[in-house]
């Protein structure tokens, strides 16, 4: 069994780490942590988990968590990269869901989080945790930056188009809708339900922190400068997450359906639709699912791509536990079989 | 293995009790059936089943049905009277989710469902499914009659007061609330997005046909006459139902939150919330849990009693496999395991 | 032209107000103050309200609150009672939407708003501003009390029950279900969308405050003991409140439907629906009316009334403008004409 | 007064110009037709009317609507265009909601309809009613088709682009969002709630009916070529659109806030946000505003406009009455000043 520690178990994906992990025949959860909550169960905070999990939450300790086999951080940014260098050093390995180890330059990220890095040293070392792109980098990996919600759904998308040349790297667009579960648990005016219910609107037009992530991989598979619009917006569900993608084509591909699903044939949580296909956010409710369909309206120019995951499992905690199956060499679907809870 | 068939297999019961069997170890599902979609894959119709199941739905058939080990009836009520009677000759075990033999007597069956009963042989012999109550009967039963997802809810709520005869018996208030999910997949007015979203209604107070199955239940415990006034409403949720019940003390009770405790100590699908807790249905979506928690309000002669639980699990699919489990001797909880999806 | 202020206008309540009052056609809005928004324009606040309202909030001030005709308060609780006598001094009408005149007993007032109420001396004269009630004494009153939101659908519901002598008063029940508005604008996790969104729960089991403002008032009708079970429930919709209420028959009533028309015949703002109907609360979405049907479940002892109303319209800010209009001589539905908007 | 008819008052642009014409001064709505429900009251259809509108139902008379000063049509398409010549010989004037004189080709009616056109005659005389454009032709129209949902966001927010020569009009793209309203009031399995409740899709990426509704009206204004991607998602929210534009800057404008501000001074129902806005659906809930806000992300060569309506009101009824206003002279504004319903 492989000991697992969770620091910062009180949000979104911390619960969800729980919950998958519940699931998980080889992993044995040892230690969740957080400031607030220490000495309070788990199942106190999270009914949801009365019965399923029984740990308390503790403070976060080096000593408690370099007994573990690996441990997630499941905490706002800029709070991992204090705690990580020490756990590296006890040969815990780490998968990191916050933005800490994404970007490679350290100026930017300083730039797009407001805080010098604090150990910039890691930043190469550390493998960002798409597997569908680094998954033999990720299985030797002491340190995994796990991707963001959008920029999961965002590069799988465009993946295929760009490595097979056929789009114009420099006219993307992707217009993402999220679930409002992609914006945390923290109470905030913009999220209460009634604000949020009933109710559409993007948000972020002015820079949001997944663009120059999304910019920086994209352009690690082309080799080439990708220029990428990007609009989040804010949907009135809880999970979810759809991108809408637009790529403009510099050649005439073959057969756009074949591409996509060559590019997945072996993929266990890429569910390349049939043509045609509309791909909804309810079909991967709870589930480590990307599913994708492509079209081309009109047999125009322009190629558009529909993904839909959720954004608390495939664009977070899921993929957590899919990097951390291939770094200790499990069945890569291990804990992440359910099928999605729809209706 | 247990090869288990599911004849009806297009409503919402029906895809969750697909979802659930997906996940169960030691159940091998051979056949779905459905006459209008014969021939279809099933997760064609539910994109959520894509890459998890990979039946195709077929024509109901008798011979094909009596090579499986136990077959579950997810159709409309007054389907499976029909068929049933040969699978059992063909020694199939049967659960039925319709209320096809949940009433006892078919004139009360003829009264609520507008059909005389083509079975009524088989009606004292079916076994009332809830294994709170009827465990042991359930164990060597041919045919359970899984309960509805109201009565479910009200009698596990009601059980521990009349059975420690705490309450007036005939002066029982059940006020209900149902997801949307509870009137089924078929598109109809009241169901709709524009009407159900954003509003809130009580229906059925002229009768709703999970009365009299409550109380036949409720009698057959007591033994007394039981008077309950049953008021369902639509909630703009999918799952999930919630029941506020009002009981009336008859004696003074030496520590109801005890009471409730030691009635469902052995349980594992009925979690006794602490008192003064206010159970919430996202607690239980997608998981085969009840959770409910008593009150008694400024001491008063009135108890009230609070229960969740998922209307397509616990109150339904989730139950019936719950029942299949106890019938072959497997492991009460096996393929019920996994923790509720919230948020 | 009425010159009306308001105080508090950044809450739920404050804003319905600016929205009724900007289709009153006797009605200047002159102020509207905010302590933490002074200066900040209102359609800032509330794009709602760009090109309807130009006002800016102002910081409130005794003196040129004194030049209003008429001043209502949307300030939390124990706000309003520091500043009302001013203004009555100063010969300004007051409407209170918060709690501190509803309550006529200053000790009980102290025991559920947990303060000492600052000017006792007002709560003999302050008129509880339920026109169908109170409309006499509401037509001279300096400070009307305007009722909660939960207090008028429960009073109107069982009040012409009460007056007629037909149910027994000790034993009310009062299930209550609310939209998430109800607990106002203030960012809290339980009114999160991810919280409070596809989910249902009780709340305020060990008492709210509503209740005894319940109790007070249907005493003061009946002149009898009134004791009332009450159980709050949010409901996952933005606005709205049902109430499911339950009493028990203590004489034959000759025809229940009769005498609730009876009692509305001449109310503009109460719709006794048909028998056998089922109100639901998207139907007054936005209005000013109470809408109800009374049941009689299978001829049996239990009265089952339900009534819905907006709770920011009827149940606040609509019904704070009713009892306007009747303070000032106006046509009582003058600004409330707007049918619901719905769907 | 004008007397006005409507003809097909069941789905919910019937509703909604009932809702409306029921607070404007100067209409008295005389028919209201439908072959299904004739004789029924329309507040029995609708509660939310009761009260308020105190029509039944009717069939659709000729004689009866000639009557009329202005009829308006919430037909299915297909509907109108077998009613509208005799109504315009007996010298009423049309405003019709459908689809049937929106393109002025008849082949291109064929080919997006299915039907043939069946009085062509009048696709050259029918008036584009998008007042913003054609509001001197509406004024001398008989016969005016109102727009679409979609396409009154669509052309409102590109227009000011295009009519400046700022964008290449051969690379628009439009992702538009709708809430379920704009599928109809129609029971249907994809507008149920289980299936578009907390749950978000695209649809209709084969070739949505308002694309060439959209091109058609912008070359008109332009007098180019124009190619527009079109995607519409379906969005778990009642009322509303959201778009968002894109589209490629060809020179380097001057300022983009003003090119918008300039355009829409004068608009009354058109509202240009600040820069930087983020306009939301709610905003306009129930009101006949469109609001739009313009960004350029990172200063590079896209423009992305970001729009919302109710596609009830400014997206359907409410430009249909200001359609109506202009035609008969009156305040174009006129029953159309409500704020929106908010939250």
């Amino acid at each position: 069994m492989i000991r697992a520690g969770i620091v910062g178990g009180t949000g979104y994906t911390g619960v969800e780490l729980l919950r998958l992990l519940h699931g998980h025949n080889q992993v044995q959860l040892s230690i969740v942590t957080s400031r607030t909550e220490a000495g309070r169960p788990v199942s106190d905070l999270f009914p949801s988990l009365r019965g399923r999990v029984d740990l308390a939450y503790s403070e976060p300790s080096t000593d408690a968590l370099s007994r573990c086999d690996v441990v997630f951080f499941a905490t706002p940014n800029a709070t991992a990269m204090d705690a990580v260098p020490a756990l590296l050093d006890a040969r815990v390995r780490v998968v990191d869901l916050s933005a800490d180890f994404r970007l490679r330059d350290a100026e930017l990220f300083k730039t797009w989080y407001g805080v010098a890095h604090r150990c910039p040293g890691l930043l190469a070392e550390a493998v960002y945790g798409l597997p569908e792109v680094n998954r033999e980098r990720i299985r030797g990996a002491r340190l995994v930056a796990n991707p963001g919600c959008y920029p999961t759904a965002v590069q799988l998308g465009f993946l295929p188009l760009l490595e097979a040349g056929l789009v114009d790297g420099t006219r993307l667009i992707a217009d993402a809708k999220s679930g409002v579960s992609g914006a945390g648990r923290k109470a905030a005016a913009a999220t209460a339900f009634c604000e949020a219910g009933d109710n559409f609107k993007a948000y972020g037009l002015s820079g949001h922190r997944h663009q120059p992530e999304i910019v920086q991989e994209l352009e690690a598979v082309t080799g080439e400068k990708v220029e990428l619009t990007f609009v989040p917006h804010l949907v009135p569900m809880i999970r979810g997450i759809h991108v809408t993608l637009y790529a403009e084509l510099v050649k005439e591909p073959d057969e756009l359906q074949q591409v996509f699903e060559a590019r997945y044939a072996r993929e266990p949580f890429v569910d390349v639709m049939p043509a045609g296909s509309h791909p909804n956010t309810a079909s991967v409710r709870g589930a480590n699912t990307l599913r994708l369909a492509c079209h081309r309206p009109g047999d125009g120019k322009t190629v558009v791509v529909l993904a839909v995951e959720d954004n608390l499992v495939k664009g977070a905690s899921g993929q957590a536990i899919q990097n951390m199956n291939i770094m200790f060499g499990l069945d890569e679907g291990e804990g992440l079989s359910d099928a999605a809870v729809c209706p």
